[in-house]
């Protein structure tokens, strides 16, 4: 059995000045201070959240309905959890204080049988667990879980762990493989991944034993969500058999060789079985875990480390069906992309998993927040045309620009908690070896099978390719990711002296007994360049995109002339970048010669010779930074000629 | 007031060996039997019509339940205007016979007091009239007169007219400006061009009062939709108030700019303005509809003339949105397109029309049905990748191969009637002009002012260019249209002798004393030709598409290597053609040398290098041809390089 990581990285402290600096900061100053006033329903203009109310209603303190969705608990969850990490790294006594009488308040929302929800407990209080299917009881206990377990790592306390500990306690008396006991699982996974965390933090088998159980139970025949539809509404008299895939219980997980149907659901699933494989040794479950990513990274991907291509059940779809306008790419996707990664390093190292976790961070899920803080987005688009999107009503659902807060407020508090827990991506550990798989200027305690490490990590990493790691003394390996876009062109000294490194399975492995103050100076490629789509990508054919180190870059209407749809780069430009700190948070922008489609004074619809082009200066930003100068066109990919 | 073109046009009898000779046949030996078996259940596996048996319900000779969309009653209507069409050119003893009984059926269908329409008789016969926004009692109506006027128009048998005159007269006893009618129109447009025809066929002027109210009543405020909802469900109490763009009341059509909404009513609507227009001398409704016609013929139109982007209520978007692959262009769309420039070329000769209907016509229109007449289009894209169509739900509208029949039958029975009246869309008049708008062979006897003219039209447009049209004795104008593709190249001799003909609006106007079996010769230019979009068409940027005359041209992956998305056709490539008389009922096949991206043993989604490309021969059929050999990938716009 391997280690867990998580446990592993005692103390990460992200440094101010580097790239993700700026994000915790907002996040911490901005955004979980925002959100606790969104959750006690406080933000004049955006939508009730009613989220503490529902829980003083359902503790018996306050009178009223319960209102919001049946997940609505879980913004709470996700709050606490940011709010733990935020702990971890940066006392706050104020904050604690909030966050331990809140905890106090859902263990008053607590049943005496141990049972947590308040939707059910206000609303349905004789309906629990008759609609796993569709009501969400196993995921809001999953996200309370993974902050139980957070909260705990970060300040000792075990309240909330042990609030959490009745309730897993109380579902193993209600599901599970015994004769009496529903033999369900949740129809939005994420408890799986949640009890192994609270199984880290506990130790209670109890935990483990039902996350195996949700992911082996998932598919099986007869099918749970069958007899449970049965059961609540009678047989269905049109035959009609749900596929199944909508949720991931289309087949044995398995049997699975493709992520399908909603894409959160099928990521979370996903990092789930990888946790548990790990913390099982379960061969067969992991090479499941494998084929899902293969598919994932070869067929199913945005460049941008978007996922879900479809805003109809928010789902995955099929092989190269990439479109760029009427995509939905949500924000928790690429966060839940994320998690699956961090766990698949975790149980298998290997440097892919982290470039495609790089991608995923550095593009789709830090766009989906402001740069102020303020504003998100669900949908993160590779092409937007505004007019289209409010016009059209295949494009209504995205956004030109980031709206305040959402009354189904799933991204935001995901986004909060990934950006504030930045460090547990950071490294991975195995063994007496360190993996480095993100390059984030800071400092960090970690233990490993041989003794504790502490790596303190230098770099303005990706606006520069530079890094520069001091070690501490110790006999581990030190095992650098070099990420694929810079593996024909990298560097490495020890201590000022070149190292010609092999790479492994994605990492250059250091192992050596280090002395306090060894440095490691580590130089990737960070030059801009041109990223092609497999031609299976219909609409990306004959067009590139431009990326700097793991940063995807875009055109935006506010930089360049219009449409958009109209611009060409010529193979031959080329692409030049410059420094600036006060653009956009502090960027390296591309530029490059290119063409715009123009007017020419012929008006008519379809004519015999072709649009009149003229020449146009391009300018690309990162895409992570696009919306946030008004609204305007965008794209990612631009015609080559 | 001018005179209408229909009444004028004596008799047209299209030559079977021309272009539309295959079509009429198939329509009168196939379409129309196979039609009456549908509509009487005796298809075995096609979808129920249960047509015919609502009628026999209706008038008291069958027990049972009205079955079929509110508006079944219109496809006995659309067969029965195909079969007047048919025995007009064709006489058929037997096929008038049938349908002489099934008229006598719906007249004992009909109600004492004139009401016709089973859906309300058989249903809900206390409710009607409550709910003409959404239950087409008028549409129904209307199409039974344009049965019933077409029917008089080729037997002379009154009997269908009489009984939709009764119909007529019950309507204007309802709806009307007068206290205590209700002051409305019909949610889905259709009778105000069909009144115009009753009005041809009776002369009695009910019939153009109640087409000008319905016109002139739409739109108007307060808005007799919203009026009708509150009496039928009360006041609404989330203070909604529908925008009305859907069906085309949003404001009053004199002051609409864009055909909006569901295409099919909107230019249904703008059919029956030109028909008004005309009839009464009405200017500014003439105004309005060149309005709606420069909006649509300069930003709303696909080059294969279909029309209505979006499947989302099967409607017109907005300026320049024309995506290729979510598109609705439904054939009835075109089809009545085909009317409204009819109307036009009646009401306000200018060949930009009829260019419009042609493109329509040979395009989109044809296309709607399988060479061999027995299955329908309703959706006609320009671009299917099948797969996309059977999981992308974005495009699971569109069909990669034409099903047999559908439960909601509009179009075709549409195409029936267009295909078999083709003739009333060859000529129209004005005095003593006869202005010809298409090239079909066929013979024609025509009234003008002056004479009766009888035209011969040898060709085989547009195969070949060549036309040759011979008149008889009588001092009139022929007006031959100059194709807008052939604008700058184009010959006419009379007996030989070259003619320099100038084009005014559109047209070479001859006037002379012909003397008979005079001879003018045609020669159009249906060289290949390269078409490209305007540059604001946003999917279409960097593309071309191929043309030969009006059909435009498309790649089927069976003649063709895939993906059609990753096929380049240079900019220097020749286009060749050749005429085959046995692929696809006989066409000019062109082809051209391409480029097309193939695989090159990279399985990588994203790369540093453009795909790989190689040389390939590019096969284009005409767009009316495809998806007549199975299943596969089209598309009719290619990447230029």
């Amino acid at each position: 059995m391997k280690n867990l990581a998580a446990s592993e990285i005692k103390k990460v402290n992200i440094d101010r000045t580097g790239f993700f600096g700026r994000f915790i900061d907002l996040v911490r100053d901005s955004v979980i201070p925002y959100q606790w006033e969104t959750l006690n329903d406080r933000v004049p203009d955006a939508a009730p959240s009613h989220c503490i109310e529902n829980f003083r209603i359902a503790a018996g303190e306050a009178e009223g309905e319960f209102y919001g969705c049946v997940f609505q608990d879980s913004d709470l969850a996700k709050w606490i959890e940011a709010v733990a990490y935020s702990l971890m790294s940066k006392p706050d006594e104020k904050l604690e204080a909030t966050a331990d009488e809140v905890i106090e308040l859902i263990g008053r929302a607590q049943q005496p049988d141990g049972y947590l929800n308040t939707y059910y407990t206000v609303r349905e209080p004789g309906r629990r667990w008759t609609n796993l299917r569709d009501n969400h009881e196993l995921y809001c206990a999953g996200h309370m879980m993974e902050a139980a377990a957070a909260y705990y790592n970060a300040t000792g306390k075990r309240r909330l762990l042990d609030i959490m500990t009745r309730m897993a306690h109380h579902i193993d008396s209600v599901i599970g493989p015994e004769e009496g006991k529903l033999h369900g699982y949740p129809g939005h996974e994420e408890i799986e991944l949640a009890l192994v965390s609270m199984y880290h933090a506990t130790g209670d088998p109890v935990m483990l034993k039902l996350a195996r159980y949700f992911i082996d139970e998932r598919g099986r025949e007869p099918r749970f969500f069958d007899i449970e539809e049965e059961k609540r509404e009678g047989a269905r008299r049109d035959g009609y058999r749900d596929p199944g895939d909508y949720a991931q219980w289309h087949k044995p997980v398995r049997e699975q060789d493709a992520l399908e149907g909603h894409s959160v659901r099928a990521l979370y699933l996903a990092t789930g079985m990888a946790d548990v494989a790990r913390e099982t040794g379960d061969e067969t479950l992991l090479d499941a875990c494998r084929r899902l990513y293969d598919n994932l990274v070869h067929r199913r991907m945005y460049i941008t480390g978007g996922v879900g291509s479809s805003h109809y059940g928010e789902r995955f779809t099929f092989d190269y069906d990439l479109p760029n306008g009427t995509v939905y790419a949500e924000t928790c996707a690429s966060i839940a992309l994320c998690f699956f990664m961090r766990a698949m390093l975790a149980a298998d190292p290997d440097g892919r998993y982290a470039d495609t976790m790089e991608t995923a961070l550095y593009n789709t899920c830090i766009a989906g927040m402001s740069l102020d803080g303020h504003n998100f987005f669900y949908v993160n688009p590779l092409e937007v045309w505004p007019e289209a999107s409010r016009k059209s009503p295949e494009r209504r659902h995205v956004l030109p620009v980031r709206p305040k807060w959402f009354g189904c407020a799933c991204c935001p508090p995901n986004l909060a908690r990934l950006i504030m827990s930045i460090g547990k991506y950071v490294y991975t550990t195995d063994g007496s070896t360190v993996y480095t798989n993100l390059y984030v200027a800071g400092e960090a305690k970690i233990k490993t099978e041989s003794c504790e490490a502490t790596l303190k990590t230098e770099t303005k990493y990706p606006l520069d390719g530079a890094v520069t790691v001091t070690a501490s003394a110790g006999n581990y390996a030190l095992a650098f990711r070099i990420p694929a876009f810079s593996r024909e062109k990298f560097g490495i000294t020890v201590n000022g002296e070149r190292l010609n490194a092999g790479v492994e399975r994605g990492y250059a492995v250091i192992r050596r007994e280090w002395k306090d103050g060894d440095r490691v100076e580590l130089k990737f490629d960070v030059s801009p360049r041109r990223v092609y789509a497999n031609y299976k990508v219909r609409e990306d054919a004959g067009k590139v995109a431009v990326a700097l180190g793991p940063v995807v870059y875009c055109l935006e209407e506010v930089d360049n002339e219009t449409p958009l749809s109209g611009v060409t780069l010529p193979a031959s430009s080329e692409l030049s970048c410059r420094y600036l700190p006060d653009k956009l948070g502090g960027i390296v922008e591309i530029s490059a010669d290119g063409t715009v489609m123009t007017d020419d004074g012929d008006d008519s619809l379809y004519r015999s010779t072709p649009p009149k082009k003229k020449p146009t200066k391009l300018t690309f930003v990162p895409y992570y930074t696009w919306a946030n100068r008004g609204e305007g066109e965008m794209t990612v990919y631009v015609r080559e000629s």
